[in-house]
């Protein structure tokens, strides 16, 4: 057995057995061990981007990693900026980068690269692998880093998957135990929001976002604490009768509007919230100056248990009120496809169980609030460091973790272009997806953006960078060309008789919301 | 003024008049002020990666930079691949890369990469603004060392942006000085040349494959001495009456049986070559053991007179021999659209100051050598550091840096897919752009790599990651869904007809050429 069977070998023992690909030439090895492997379902991706994207949705679903098989520098250069929103969002996900043998780096070959320096920046662990018999470890480190969870890469040379491997017995690892949190941080974090009953609130975040979670943080509101999400949510699970969340809104102004009210904030698996980006003559911070803000736990601790002792400690009641699912107004049947429209229509029409994957920036801005009363389902936002282009590749990955669920891609058409490759693999894996993608025909955020740094009035430059038109980008075509089923909507009729049937059946289907963008003339 | 207004007009005091750009909101100032500067064209790409690689095909074409605006970490992430290969091809080109203020580093918002390390590995030079009175000697620096030639990356925090800047008057720097070639090297050529005629050869890299070098390199023939061309050719100027190089070929075997003859090689803007893979058993260094390699001229050097200076050393004649236009067999009219067939149509039309753009990888490999007897063209090589990805973004920078010549691009359909988007670029900017996809529907690349280690049946998991099938892409659809006429080709006479009519005409079109793949049984 050579160092490659071994890897894939190692990677199986641990439970990891979706492989996202897009191999080169000094993963061959590899790659002809994976073929010997059935076990392991290897997925294509017509780019890297899609490849660790989709390891994103995969691992934020599964809990547990994928591999993705990434050719050297370039190729990880390509998946790095999905890799950075994965980071963030504390995705579990083992990457395999394939180098030269390592008698060649000395020749600087055409594709030498730092792979270590690429790696770093958007990975909690980088290891190179140091031979055939150096490659069990390597996934065993590369295991435990991922579900810590986090980034974790491995750096295959060729000579370490063609040499000869030690055939002995495998070993599992076992999973790094998640921090625990001592009685002291409860007693501090109780007293803190005694303080100001009505001020004080607990900021959730990583884990402390799914449903058992926000249900304990429920009952804190028995005791006066008010109950927020992080700005960018990397998973939750909501809807029907779960208990509600304020997410911190991405807008400053409003932000330090929200938390100007709170005197103590205790972050759960939270960091303290920040501004996206700095504004000439705005804080970056966005808890009001002398807001005390106390960690309970952090993204990598048990937060269970650590909200569990917290709310003891308050000696709120023992179970979660009992609610009701939140009002849903009705969706209009007919008229202009309206940004409120097709908000109402979605969340109306959202099966349960649905995972819903987000990345529509600035259309269907309410969604999240309205869901709030649809039918019970997952909901991942997916620019979760900022980079746009998770969006395809994440509905990609989370339809593999859950081929018996529906996702539903809610998809800027700026962004879905970075990676709009992902298409074609959902038509040859055929997913169970439908994508919606809100043609404005302009990087709207970036108006909006214009508008805040002072810009009233665009010129051609302005306009040339920041509008998706002349020509239009025919998103039916695209989608069919890579092999997916697509139509286009211009009216409520329209949408809800593609979401309907798109809804009814299984496999892909892309639906091109035309909506209204920013006035393109940019006046 | 603020920082980025002087951003913009030292870039156009120094000549910079072409930004190939994919904003974000930390660049907003920077649009703002672009947008005041009519002299500055500014080009969209909807991915970061035609951005990087439109700015190498320009640098190649125009000798001299363009500059690429790039959000934050990310965006600079998605255009490494592209850097990569620019870096290799040694490209004139800078990149702007926005960053958060300084002052809000310190909160690590969700966009806080290290940019510098991203950087560094696909830059000659990395410099970080350090405010808005540190923008125009930034921009020398770049300036500078994009001229060398090299790829330099200047990192722009907003509030070096944003911040006022002083309005002294602008200098523009002098580009520096190639390294001049003396005496002694030229002697030490000169007598390695003289050891064994006919065994002995000049390799020609970066500028000295440039017409008026490559005239010169032919007088050396009359030493005996054999000409040969970089495996991967940045730009070479030939065809029509010009003199012929031989081009180290990319298969390991055929390098070693080439240079196997030679005894002694002397570089000429070139690196010594070696294997751009390792493959167990085989030698990574291409010249035959005990080869004699002496540097005549580093890839930054002044070649053009060092060869004159080694020509005269060796007392060759002062004039290049006068050349017919070499042989050109004549195209096939009609019958199954083989790889040789396109060669030989494609090779017959090349009109008169085309500029060949070949990332065609496994098709049409005998271009290069058949083409020699088309009409005088400009050829390049893309995947100079070995990223796919290249090919249709550096169309788009050739294009713009030659308005008046025609694009001829010859495409990988696997490589196509990893910058689709800038079809859409071609499109907006009526780009006079012929792209011939072969769509061969595999990494047919791959198939042979796995052949040479060994494995001859492939499996569904080799059969997934290496063809491109099931379904196949669409590339008409593609094209039209992002703005671009396009058609189909299977057999001569429709190659013929559409390629005919493309050339025919202004602005992009896209020719499908369905070719036999490889055996995608893999059996």
């Amino acid at each position: 057995m050579n160092g490659a069977d071994r890897l894939c070998d190692s990677l199986l023992a641990h439970g990891v057995d979706v492989c996202f690909a897009n191999p080169g030439t000094s993963e061959m090895h590899f790659v002809a061990a994976l073929d010997a492997k059935p076990a392991m379902r290897c997925i294509l991706g017509l780019f890297e981007g899609v490849v660790t994207g989709a390891a994103d949705g995969y691992g934020r679903m599964a809990d547990r990693p994928a591999v993705t098989l990434l050719h050297t520098g370039p190729g990880l250069a390509n998946g790095l900026a999905n890799l950075h929103n994965a980071r963030r969002a504390r995705s579990p996900l083992i990457n395999i980068v394939g180098d030269h043998a390592s008698t060649h780096l000395k020749f600087d070959a055409p594709l030498t690269t730092d792979i270590e320096a690429l790696a770093r920046p958007m990975s909690d662990y980088v290891r190179r692998i140091g031979g055939p018999d150096d490659v069990e470890a390597g996934v065993q480190g590369a295991w435990r880093a991922a579900m810590a969870p986090g980034v974790a890469t491995l750096i295959l040379p060729a000579d370490s998957a063609w040499g000869d491997a030690a055939a002995t017995p495998l070993n599992k690892s076992s999973p790094p135990s998640p921090g625990k949190v001592d009685e002291t941080k409860v007693r501090a974090a109780a007293l803190a929001l005694r303080k100001a009953p009505g001020r004080v609130g607990v900021l959730l975040g990583a884990r402390a976002l799914r449903a058992d979670c926000v249900a304990i943080a429920d009952r804190l509101r028995g005791a006066g604490v008010r109950v927020f999400g992080e700005m960018f949510i990397a998973r939750m699970e909501r809807g029907g009768a779960r208990a509600p969340v304020e997410r911190i809104p991405y807008p400053v102004d409003l932000a330090l509007g929200l938390l100007a009210e709170i005197d103590v904030l205790v972050l759960v698996g939270a960091r303290a919230p920040v501004a996206f980006f700095a504004y000439p003559g705005k804080p970056g911070a966005l808890a009001r100056e002398g807001c005390e803000i106390v960690e309970l736990a952090g993204p990598l601790d048990d937060v269970k248990p650590a909200l569990a002792a917290l709310a003891d400690e308050l000696a709120v009641k023992r179970a979660s009120p009992a609610r009701a699912t939140a009002a849903l107004p009705e969706a209009p049947t007919q008229g202009p496809l309206t940004d409120e429209a097709m908000t109402l229509i979605a969340a109306n029409l959202l099966p349960e169980g649905a995972i819903v994957c987000d990345e529509a920036l600035t259309s269907m801005r309410n969604f999240f609030h309205v869901s709030q009363g649809s039918a019970p389902h997952d909901y991942l936002m997916l620019d979760t460091g900022g980079a746009i282009g998770a969006g395809i590749p994440a509905m990609v990955g989370a339809a593999v973790a859950c081929p018996n669920r529906k996702v539903i891609g809610l998809q800027a058409d700026g962004s879905g272009m970075y990676t709009v490759q992902g298409l074609w693999t959902m038509a040859r894996e055929n997913l169970d997806v439908v994508v919606i993608v809100f043609a404005n025909r302009a990087y709207a955020i970036l108006h909006h953006e214009m508008r805040n740094v002072g810009v009233n009035h665009f010129g051609r430059n302005a306009r040339r960078m920041l509008n998706l038109d002349e020509p239009a980008l025919d998103w039916v075509m695209l989608a069919r060309g890579l092999g997916v089923e697509a139509g286009r909507a211009e009216t409520c009729e329209e949408f809800t008789r593609l979401l309907k049937g798109a809804l009814g059946r299984r496999g892909p289907f892309v639906i091109e919301a035309v909506v209204w963008g920013p006035d393109t003339t940019g006046t």
